[in-house]
């Protein structure tokens, strides 16, 4: 006895790589396939078909089979609708529940594929069926476990799902093709600061959102200044960062001092290492950043510069702060929300110095979003990738000339 | 016009490094000294004693370089009470508040000097006068910022303060001499290895307490079995770690696997990426570890051994959580308090795997709690040491062999 | 006015990658293709077939597509022989020579392919015509720039020349598909460490021949003992290290030490810094370590043993050695061609802690050879993958560590 | 039955720590003491001076200390002259031997002291009587063991000897006071950089000799088209380098491209990487670097520049070259010689991206040599000061950015 189903694919399914990884997938749980159809694109621009029949002795093992080819964006000749099943109670899911990819996804019910809406890895999906007198439309969406309601219908089992990865871009000359080869430390680095810039420079033309994700080191290795003049200048449209971000910004500003050494001439003061806790008080005297930059006490400054440019930021807690400022939302599951707001309104996201913030981040971001990691340590670039964040495009340098070139390229040589 | 105070330094000032920084301090800052008296200690068994006059051309200056000798030691020939002043507001700490460091303190009150209980770095000092009726003693103890309330009498200035740094051991082959160099790659793991563990076997035979912070890298380097033989042979007597780490560990449990590898055969299961929020999920429908436990659905692994043998554990979330778990504190502050009651009960720390938690119990750790931090990066050690955890002792090797020969050393050889 | 070429692809090339390699060859440099025959294999054991058409619009375009192509292992439907070109002078080649890869190699020589001997990276090819009398057959053979002599017969262009990628195994159970995935921290060490021993057990067992690139770190960890017994007991047919690590395994052998710490009880003998220089002298004065171990100055350790149990050793020179001892080849080009001897015979090599002496055994393997890189710093793992040897198989893990435990694996769990 | 030796000490050996030193080697090796005088330096410009009496129980164990006491600057009160003892064979150094550290050092030769010439670490020091009719004067100067001959007068034992570790600089404001704290990550970047472009161009201007020691990376990283201009602006007094180095240079004049990407555009040419072997046999066929400047094939880049400008450079080989390049040394040995006369005719080394080529010109250095160190992975940066290099100052960045960034601090704003 065997258990059998047939599957389609289309597209560049040679070139992007997905037939190797569907033979792969099934040759790798054990099951067979037999080619019906194969039209291969024969010139540059045309796609490739390919039908076959999926074979495997188990019906789980079919079953683990069609996943993977779902995840790499196959399609059942006969879809049929998603199955749908109310979650038994708050934050508590269906079991065999649907965790998505960070890919876009569709889900089929009544016949129609609904686009998956804020797509984002490891959430379930919920579908509202719509109003009542059927004027609403029906929608689908994700939402993470621990928001999950009682009652929501929630996609289980992989039934009427579609997936449809990125395409690798065949035109390594566009946007981002540049650095298709994921991590290297081994390039020419102001080329490569250069491309970064042009990007966020197309992405602030064509009226783009550019988060920005930072950490304390930016601070440290004297890049503090620069990013504030990117704010100024409007290249960043968000900032995600921490309390230590934005301690140590406010810090350099009341006492030049970045972990006590002065930014500037490098004097390591005496008693500098109290200056962070100092600041801390500070800023919680007035009753949080902008009633301190509206005091007159923080006078420049990345957080000077959002707060004088209403340029939005989040600062979410971590069990490493001191403090914490009063601007800092200490409830992970909330920070989250916050961050996952600016996540889903980016365009381009550039992940400076943190390897907390960028993960967190791009646990939210779907792989369609542009992302670029920048860390002087290639373990950072290389777990963000791991992590699945695998659009993310990574570059080992250092912070600290880093964001001065790229401010130069941004500020200086712009018409 | 000069200012100038006379101090006083006894003890191992000179092999413990104590006059260097003095002298170093006094010049850095720009103040000069005169030395009245210095008894050097002619044997090896005999302190030095050293008096000076310490003067600046600047009250701040002298002031400055006062708390500097202060920091390494030093005591004023003629001290004076603590300046208290009480806080305007909840969490609003007056100006100019004493920040402390991770080292013995003490202050004085009313002529006497009260010994600072719960040390650790960057918090005010708190004075509790004592009972109206006389009968209750004054106490002084460390607050963190956010636990300041109004009308808490803080300790301001310089003044009447009193800090202990740990003199250098002067027996290399004592309790932790073996690795006083910090950090180093370059020294025989198994050795190193081995007198950790009899560090960790002399802290258990004498009744001490043994914190364990680990990491999800521990699971995923094949390592939780080795840490839950140690849980279950009651070498941990209590456990930090996050929402990743207790997930990533039941879902070995589970499904055999981690980061969806399975730990033993070293397949790959397709699917197996979603066992983790599958995991998360388990736990939730059950309301929380011990619930799954106590339902035989978690049935080994080492949080399966924390709750069989009553080690109590902390679970601190973080912005990259997925779930997260129930047991898991979301909120920064409180879980930092969690972390606080742990930090200052341990004896022994042993920091496994992960810069996160580690840099949150090293910030709650007094200079005198034994630390052993393990990373396969030597970044992680470094930046742990740098926070201020300087007692910490660093070995940079593969928490998957460590663990696994740890275990060895510690059960199988132990008779 | 274009030019076209037809070529034909075979074997497994679409899930080996073939495929995907090729299309993505031909767009990137700006040529265009019409597939004019495809059947793809309709089943798991069977192979594909591909013939299409390449156009390009320069004739040096379409040239450097098929130089491509032929990278990954595409014939020309009429292929003609190599061209051929006596070298001007000794070290100097044709201009135009064709540069080989790791791949094993073909060249087509009087509408013969004669397989070329000796394959490894970066060289040029001699074809040797054979004997006058028409009694040697004629041969093809990679040569090292610097060893051509002045009339070898170079081949040059890339006509008649056809490389076959090694195709990925198809068998993620097979041998060393248990780390396909390159390089990773993240994996179970001791499994990892025991699918390594057995891979070398198998080696060992078949007969094969197992070659052990070992650098002074695995002194310095104290794995010199375990990586001795294992010579000892067999598992070592050669050995590729430098003066550096013989001077410091001799030094833990004559005064316990090795960077002036003692190996096993962690002590730093003041003067230890000066063991290194008296070893070196010691083995000087007796002429070399082989007449060292005569004279019974040398007792023990891996060169004891691998003057004793008969395994050649090779001991490069570098810029860095202190002495040198006498058995170091000081000269570049003369140890290289020792290491390409011990490189060719070896079946399975095992790079330990030795970026220079991995990359340099690295340089002379072809793609087919199994390799193992075992490292605490990811980036040499890296780097030894990234300069060609794609083949390696790298473990991030602590050889202080991964040496007692392979040794464990291999030497008492075997019967 | 003990043994007594009394010690003098003079100078800041407080606020050098070399106290400290003293009295944890005497400790540490189980002697005793008695301090018969110590004269504390009373105030900031005054030196202190110490005599004390050393004992121990056995005569090694006092010689054990007393070689420490002296490497740490101790004088004998009553000092003898040194023992010399004849080689007894080229390359054959007296058992005993003394072997040098890199500070500065007199021996004792006919009552008199005598500075040693050219020092150097782990060498032998060779006197050298004078003139037989007693014209010349006696000197004594540094061998490295390969360069003993027989007759040598060669000093053994620690009878004689002065050993001047460099004190501390006392003013952290001076030369090189900017980065006493040894290697960091964790500053200011722009202004570090900006203090080494002051450092080079306060030699520079005082008619100094700056010596840049450079790996390939420079090239890859895009740096090279700077460095060139540093060259040829004059800060570089000497180049010291590998075959890799020059070979990238000249392929980025020759093609564009390193390690096949192209430097400006990032464009990734296929068959780039053959651009590398065939520079090598292109300047193989002219015979050498120069001779293909002057043949005008090589037009630009580092090594051009050089040529042009003549600045001496070597290339040193090793057993992972190509090649190699005519001009490169392969053997280690001479070339080991060819560095140890760059590096003593150096007043400041800088540098960049190679952990052989650093080390093996640290090995050379003597300690009173300014040096930075500047790596993107801090383990090279580290590995180089645990040599024995610990005057090297390191600063973990970007290559790709420093040399630009200096370049613009050193040319472009010098008036």
């Amino acid at each position: 006895m065997t258990y059998s189903r047939t599957v389609e694919l289309e597209g560049h399914i040679i070139d992007s790589g997905t037939m190797q990884q569907c033979f792969a997938a099934i040759m790798e749980l054990g099951g067979t396939f037999e080619v019906e159809q194969f039209d291969v694109g024969t010139r540059k621009d045309e796609t490739s078909y390919c039908r076959m029949v999926v074979t495997a002795e188990e019906e789980p093992t079919l079953q683990s089979i069609i996943h993977e080819l779902h995840q790499n964006g196959a399609m059942l000749t006969n879809p049929r609708d998603a199955t749908l099943e109310a979650a038994p109670a708050d934050q508590v899911v269906p079991p065999g529940f649907y965790s998505t990819t960070n890919h876009p996804t569709a889900v089929r019910y009544n016949g129609e594929w609904l686009e998956v809406e804020r797509v984002e890895m490891d959430c379930a999906i919920v579908v509202d069926p719509g109003g009542e007198e059927g004027t609403a439309e029906p929608r689908a969406y994700t939402k993470v476990l621990n928001a999950i309601e009682e009652d929501d219908l929630v996609v289980v089992g992989e039934t009427g799902i579609r997936v449809r990865p990125p395409e690798r871009p065949r035109d390594a000359s566009g946007p981002f093709g540049f650095m298709q080869g994921g991590v290297s430390a081994e390039r020419p680095s102001e080329s490569t600061i250069r491309e970064v810039a042009e990007e966020i420079e197309a992405t602030h033309e064509s009226g783009g959102n550019v988060l920005v994700v930072v950490g304390p080191a930016v601070i440290h290795a004297g890049a503090g200044e620069d990013l504030a003049r990117l704010v100024r200048a409007g290249f960043v449209d968000a900032l995600s960062a921490g309390n230590g971000f934005a301690t140590h910004d406010i810090e350099r500003n009341l006492y030049g001092t970045s972990l006590g050494v002065d930014v500037d001439t490098l004097e390591h003061p005496r008693k500098g290492h109290k200056h962070h806790i100092y600041t801390i008080s500070e800023v919680i005297r007035h009753g949080g950043i902008a009633e301190a930059v509206e005091a007159g006490v923080i006078t420049d400054g990345v957080m000077y510069e959002c707060v004088e440019n209403d340029v939005p930021y989040v600062l979410a807690g971590s069990i490493r702060d001191d403090g914490p400022l009063p601007d800092t939302i200490t409830d992970a599951v909330e920070a989250q929300d916050a961050i996952r707001e600016q996540a889903h309104e980016a365009d381009l996201v550039l992940m400076l110095s943190t390897l907390l913030h960028s993960v967190a981040v791009g646990n939210c971001l779907p792989s369609t979003t542009k992302t670029v990691c920048v860390d002087i340590n290639p373990a950072t670039v290389t777990q963000l990738l791991d992590r699945g964040s695998s659009q993310a495009i990574g570059m080992v340098t250092d912070i600290g000339t880093f964001v001065p070139t790229l401010a130069e390229f941004l500020i200086e040589e712009t018409p």
